[in-house]
């Protein structure tokens, strides 16, 4: 008995915007002023710490819930079930629908009522909604799929993570080359087997972090409408991240039963290649170990950040064995991990 | 043993805005055209069908966050408990914040990890999320609470319902004059007292109803930028209510064991006095019998429809006595109510 991803799919958008991309913006420091350097130094440095070389962008005429829409057809494909059997879609994101050349985020109807639409599922205790948790978004739908499916609310959950962030960048904002699109999805349900969640932990830091991640400005002065762009500290996120997220993952995996020596894959949150590989050394050295070669998949250089797409995308490439030598087998111990805005962090033991 | 509102409270913006401020507004059909009568007639009208002569409007210099911060902060002090204690805040909206004279909704970070930090909780594991549900979003983050207790990964959640639909109105549309702002808050946890959710229902209709409310241009032709609007097809609105939402009614009242006869009250959503009428009507004729007199307590007339905040505001001026003659009683069978964009219904039977 464990409840399972029986279904896994995601979408990756076709656009792919590499970092020459960014050579002729205009960057500016958050005060409005100049970089000392030239943009090739700039992305070159950029580069280094992020791991990022590529993005992808969605085309101009869709949306989130277009995207969110294409990888629930996968998941359900994937799962072979009756779409008419879900009892829940739950659809995380955090800006809704920003229609190309827009500023306005479109949230009613929710991106669940919308994904369901287009799934053309005509039960209606299917039930859709969406949640805004930051991008660890995906990984706490779960949570709740989790939660309602041992309640007896449910036996079936899709869950997606969908985002756009190409649609709220800042283009005079170094961080604008960070963000990505793009949609994970899976299915989620009581089975008979053996696989499934083992534990999960979450946490809302919101004392003195909730607004790390936030909506401001252009950091072009000039500029003088009031219209305004996803924006970070990221010194403060990095610290942050430091010092909470390898204790999170400690605390979940601990609580699984499983040990650190079961532990065969982490699905980190990939927002930055640095920062992840010094969560992942801190993670290990709170057992005294030092972290395995290759137990930590990456995308972020092709892929950038997609907020709550990341996990579920990684995830189902490392399945589908699309990415690099990166294997998961049957009865592996494995963890999904984010940490985002809110400043949200989770995990969930997971045996594949 | 019950899962049950320990605490509750509400915010009514200030602001009365009574049906005369519309007396100048140059409303337009859909399409643009003129209606045939003046503004006189047209409220007239309006009042006569949705029973509001006046709504309420937040300062602007706030925004949703701020007074779901308001309400949340009276059902702590009506529940008399330890904030840190909370194990979850669930925020309900559909706009997030939009500040005065901007037409962006900021979302990021949530309208739950905003609260959390002006509530001053610094304990991490109080994990805050919003949902977006359409109106029943507060009933429906009701329903999830009632699972993260049952399920055991809760004991005490805060469940907010908080909207200020006057910063996404169209002034040429006549349904303009619907909508309201306002928040309302409940503690929900596990209690050794018999009262608590004795059973619920959510549906969410998306097949042919996805669309009916939504975000749309201006009346007004003349405007040609790209901003959009809360928006509905009333009539289409009306029949789908008058089709479904008794039957999910009767179904939650069925399934918590209780009989019509039992139930003293009905709290349902405030969106047109009218509509509810026929709905209560129709729920009872479901059982061959006649809606008694006062189970239906109103707020629409003074406070418009003020989306997720309706219910549980509606709900705490019956339990404080502030309105008419309305009261509940220790052991009485209750029930919430709700409808709107998602299409989403739900229902919740509740014994205080």
């Amino acid at each position: 008995m464990g409840i399972a991803i029986t279904g896994i799919g995601s979408y990756i958008p076709e656009g792919v915007a590499p970092n020459k991309t960014f050579e002729n913006h205009h960057f500016l420091n958050e005060d409005g002023s100049e970089f000392q350097h030239n943009n090739e130094v700039i992305i070159e440095k950029f580069k280094a710490i992020t791991g990022i070389s590529e993005r992808r962008y969605i085309k101009d005429k869709i949306t989130t819930s277009d995207i969110a829409f294409y990888a629930a057809e996968k998941a359900i494909e994937d799962a072979k079930l009756d779409r008419e059997t879900l009892d829940y879609i739950i659809v995380a994101h955090n800006y809704g629908d920003v229609k190309y050349g827009s500023q306005q985020s479109d949230t009613v109807p929710s991106i669940a009522s919308r994904v369901k639409h287009m799934l053309k599922i005509k039960n209606p205790y299917c039930v859709g909604y969406d949640v805004l948790f930051g991008c660890p978004g995906w990984v706490e739908g779960m949570i709740q799929a989790n939660a309602f499916i041992k309640s007896g609310i449910a036996k079936r959950c899709l869950v997606i993570g969908a985002e756009a962030l190409s649609r709220v960048v800042d283009q005079h904002d170094r961080d604008s080359m960070i963000y990505s699109d793009g949609a994970g999805a899976t299915i989620v349900e009581n089975t008979s087997k053996d696989s499934g969640i083992l534990s999960h932990k979450s946490a809302t830091f919101a004392y003195d972090e909730a607004h790390f991640i936030y909506f401001g400005e252009s950091n072009n002065q000039e500029i003088t409408d009031a219209r305004r762009y996803i924006k970070m500290y990221g010194r403060k996120i990095y610290n942050f991240a430091l010092s909470n997220v390898p204790e999170a993952m400690k605390n979940c995996l601990d609580e699984s039963g499983a040990t650190i020596n079961d532990l065969k894959k982490v699905f980190i949150h990939q927002a930055n290649e640095k920062m992840d590989e010094a969560i992942i050394k801190r993670f290990y050295k709170l057992y005294n170990k030092e972290a395995p070669e290759h137990v930590m998949p990456m995308s972020i250089n092709k892929l950038g950040n997609s907020s709550v797409a990341t996990v579920p995308t990684l995830y189902d490439m490392v399945v589908k064995k699309q990415l690099d030598n990166h294997r998961v087998n049957k009865g592996d111990i494995i963890m999904f991990a984010s940490v985002g805005a809110g400043m949200n962090i989770n995990a969930i033991t997971y045996r594949v």
